[in-house]
């Protein structure tokens, strides 16, 4: 059967997004096409906006509409912190538990010998030049000393390599470097932690 | 914290969208902005051309971009059986099949007594005048003689209801009505087919 084009097109596009198997597409196409058609017009502005407006911080390299994301022109943030992530969707996580106060780097992937993802693939460069201190053309409110780099990328293969080949080059610029725990996950049960997390939760207990 | 808004406008679209939570919104919209800008643009547009020029056969109440769907206007199409369907997903799930040359009467729901949902609601008014003849403004080499009605609505609750109006509708016009048949699936287990699909096998089993 031909489906009258314009309905074949709306499902091979959203096939085309991660997850989204041609049966899914079809349903979200039919679904779409059942809904008032504000529900259609609205995303697809939405998407048009996204690719139109986004771009990255000047400083953090964060996701935003302006030169500098809305984390980096707070002025009630820390400016000695700087928590360093992989992902705009890392970064999001970590805002969403309310526990860091500081300012934001995100690398935009993590080192990657396998798939050939070296240091310079990732937004390092823009990292070091933060902190060497302020840009010429940086806006004076938002001035930053940084005295310590917390390093959240994942604990996986790639997470680590990238914590390591960071750490061996702050630590010589004087600079406090850390990173996040690993462990047994809150609410997890013992039995069923798998014995990587188990023995870094060992090595890693704290004095009480 | 703030996301820049568009990311958010687009998070929240998404997630309007049948099975998509906030979670997987987030995902699409973080993978839509690390994909090169074709994507989007293309999704956007077929969101809006879907929308625009999609509408109902003037004949058979499928999904079509002009007044008649291309089933309707295939002079190789069968023109004396029409196969009665729920839905445009359905009517494709059986035109890929290959095993239906007639034409096709999509009904747009099923009569659901528990959802408010009667006769009067689905594309039964459209079925009988086309059972009725041709109509003035129909291009005369589609014209159709129709001799049985399949119903292939789902043998569910109302599925069955629906296909037991239309019976009682068509068959006192002298119009042979069938229902499509209901079993144990090809390939399944006997074993694992649950009690009301194997109790229809039964009654519904032919001499060989």
């Amino acid at each position: 059967m031909k489906t009258a084009d314009p309905i074949t097109d709306l499902i091979n596009n959203l096939s085309k997004l991660p997850g989204i198997g041609e049966r899914t597409a079809s349903r979200l196409a039919f679904f779409i096409l059942n809904q008032p058609e504000e529900l259609a017009k609205n995303l697809a502005e939405s998407l048009t906006n996204v690719k139109d407006k986004i771009g990255l911080c000047k400083r953090c390299c964060n996701l935003t509409e302006g030169d500098y994301c809305s984390i980096c022109m707070n002025v009630k943030r820390d400016r000695d912190k700087i928590c360093v992530v992989e992902s705009a969707p890392d970064l999001r996580a970590i805002e969403n538990t309310g526990e860091f106060r500081g300012t934001y780097h995100v690398l935009h992937g993590l080192i990657s010998p396998l798939e050939g993802i070296g240091p310079d693939d990732l937004r390092i460069a823009e990292l070091l030049r933060r902190l060497q201190g302020a840009q010429e053309d940086e806006p004076p409110e938002i001035a930053e000393d940084i005295t310590e780099v917390i390093l959240a990328t994942s604990p996986s293969v790639d997470g680590e390599a990238t914590s390591l080949y960071l750490t061996r080059l702050l630590k010589p610029m004087g600079i406090k470097v850390s990173r996040i725990a690993s462990g047994v996950p809150i609410g997890s049960d013992l039995e069923y932690t798998d014995r990587m997390t188990l023995s870094r939760a060992l090595l890693e207990r704290r004095e009480l």
